[in-house]
């Protein structure tokens, strides 16, 4: 018997980046930090008092929201906790849209959105960009038109990395009708210099919401922990009615709250990633291929019209023990997406592509 | 702004039990373990890698999915794991039902599956029990007529305790035409004496799912660690399609593999438990309190006619820093729901219920 919805029989899963169990291999491909959390992360770890998970964990995860208050110079209210930035986004589409509603986005965009749309049976449209994968102008209209309740923006945007500065963001709301989504993943690694943050409009407006997430630039991937940040009229029914009722586990709650009081060290590694990212920037550059200005944690480069097509640079790496991430769609199917490593994995990845460049026939 | 969908917003949110931070309190409010989880889990957070928890976790758990298969003597394709059993529940849920469906319960249940139903747009109609807390030889009957498209039991069943025989089980099944649940949530504390396992049906039938947590019998609810049991007609698509990517941290799925693994430790707990069931069962019977039998880590109590009544008991109990469950709904207002603590415990317990007993007026 097949008791499934119709639209989820309908469906395909969320296809994810090669997760390899092999330590040994450079892996560029799912924007990890290329350092290990901070050291307070094995403090707690080692200091954990194991009877208490006998017991249920903190339901809100305060001691998480307020670190994270405070931090962002907001109140608890505006923070929820979640089991990285998916469940947030899941939430989202739980809370505020039902069936049948249409939910905008751009095109490219993090193709987990359209997933979860279809999961809740809403309908996608989705605008393009202008080759430097900005929005175009009238996305906010185009939005609006189609009716649009909930629009998708991530800034800096995946998979190219260009940043939307706060003023545009906060125009762009202005524009929308819609419940706004920014979704902020890759927001450590943008350089200072841009003086970039857009949160304190979440004081002045309860019709947006900002992702950010304890994955990429503090190095916990494996511990599946984020945030949303908003009005609080936008968070409550999150927090109090559609999320799991304790979402979050006890040794969790500790590990993040650990690891986003010591803003040292994350801020240590975001300017390490940055300096790769330049240099990882410009090597490729000088190899020829065409690099997207990129705020983010990883580059979208376009291979050379003379060699091998994106899809033989991406098997040949894998080959090579390098995996980066290629995307088999109409405007990807030329590119790379390089997350930056380290500086010896750069090193590696360089060689490789070198390598492959010669002509070497594996 | 409200932004909310309108189920959303005529909704409350779940209603659980109190969970006090304060280690002093004597927690018999929400069926937790009176026991520290397996030596065998400080071992795995002493141990763990933390410099692996930069990259993402196993995406599908597997791991502690064939330890569950091994377990249980079925297949790794059998078993979904997910952030305790509140998860499961809420992708049956989201995979099964569409919004106006209906589902069918029994009257008393879990509190958690209306919230969860009104979370989807989803109706729920619910079946009375008779006085030994069984649903109604026409309860299947009842549910095919109502179009339930998927069914809920509690086995056994909360907040009684009462037990359905696993004939029982494959008989209401084959009644049935809907998707059944049966909650096992309490199964680690059935006395071995009933020889008690369903879990052969998931090879001979694909609309039965059975729900396990390591909250209960584990002493991990601070973990958020459960698994569905089920022909992979029935995980599969809650596998690839509707759960959270990577729903499941690393330290959790190292923790709760252990833990599983450990089955000396969780049998000899489960065995005190059984013994201080029968200990509080026979020493609240012989202070005139009703108690039903009961197979689970609870009792529920209906309180002596003659003294005070059951809410006040509950504040009189929490006043002397002794926590039960109170619920104030009708057939359960005279009632205590007491989890089965450790000896020490169950004899605070008793000595309070005595000084309120006697009339002490504070």
């Amino acid at each position: 018997m097949n008791f499934e919805r119709p639209n989820i029989r309908a469906m395909e899963g969320y296809s994810y980046g090669e997760q390899p169990s092999d330590a040994e291999v450079v892996k560029l491909n799912t924007n990890e930090l290329p350092f290990p959390p901070s050291p307070k992360v094995a403090e707690v770890l080692q200091n954990f008092a194991v009877a208490s998970l006998r017991r249920y964990p903190p339901a809100l995860a305060n001691d998480f929201r307020d670190a994270a208050a405070n931090l962002h110079n907001l109140d608890r209210d505006n923070i929820i906790a979640t089991r990285g930035g998916d469940e947030l986004l899941r939430l989202l589409f739980t809370t505020f849209t039902d069936p049948g509603d249409v939910v905008a986005m751009t095109d490219p965009t993090y193709s987990l959105y359209p997933v979860l749309a279809k999961i809740q049976d809403v309908t996608v449209t989705q605008f393009p960009m202008d080759d430097d994968y900005r929005p175009l102008e009238n996305f906010a209209q185009q939005a609006n038109q189609a009716g649009a309740k909930m629009t998708f923006l991530v800034n800096p945007h995946a998979p190219s990395g260009s940043l939307l500065t706060a003023d545009q963001i906060a125009q762009f709301a202005d524009q929308l009708d819609s419940l706004l989504l920014v979704d902020e993943a890759y927001v450590d690694f943008v350089s200072p210099e841009h003086e970039y943050n857009c949160l304190e409009l979440v004081n002045e407006r309860d019709d947006i919401i900002f992702l950010r997430t304890m994955s990429k630039g503090y190095g916990l991937a494996g511990l599946r922990f984020g945030y949303g940040i908003a009005h609080t009229n936008i968070i409550a029914p999150m927090l109090t009615k559609t999320r799991d009722s304790y979402n979050l586990d006890a040794i969790g709650q500790a590990v993040a709250t650990a690891a986003l009081l010591d803003q040292e060290y994350a801020q240590s590694c975001w300017q390490k990633v940055r300096e790769q990212r330049q240099r990882l920037c410009a090597a490729l550059r000088h190899r020829q291929f065409k690099v997207a200005p990129s705020e983010a944690n990883f580059l979208l480069a376009t291979v050379p019209e003379s060699g091998p097509d994106a899809n033989t640079y991406y098997l040949k790496l894998k080959r090579r023990n390098v995996l980066v991430r290629f995307f088999n769609v109409g405007g990807l199917d030329n590119k790379l997406r390089i997350s930056i490593g380290s500086a010896a994995e750069n090193d590696t990845l360089l060689a490789c592509l070198d390598e492959i460049r010669a002509g070497h026939t594996d």
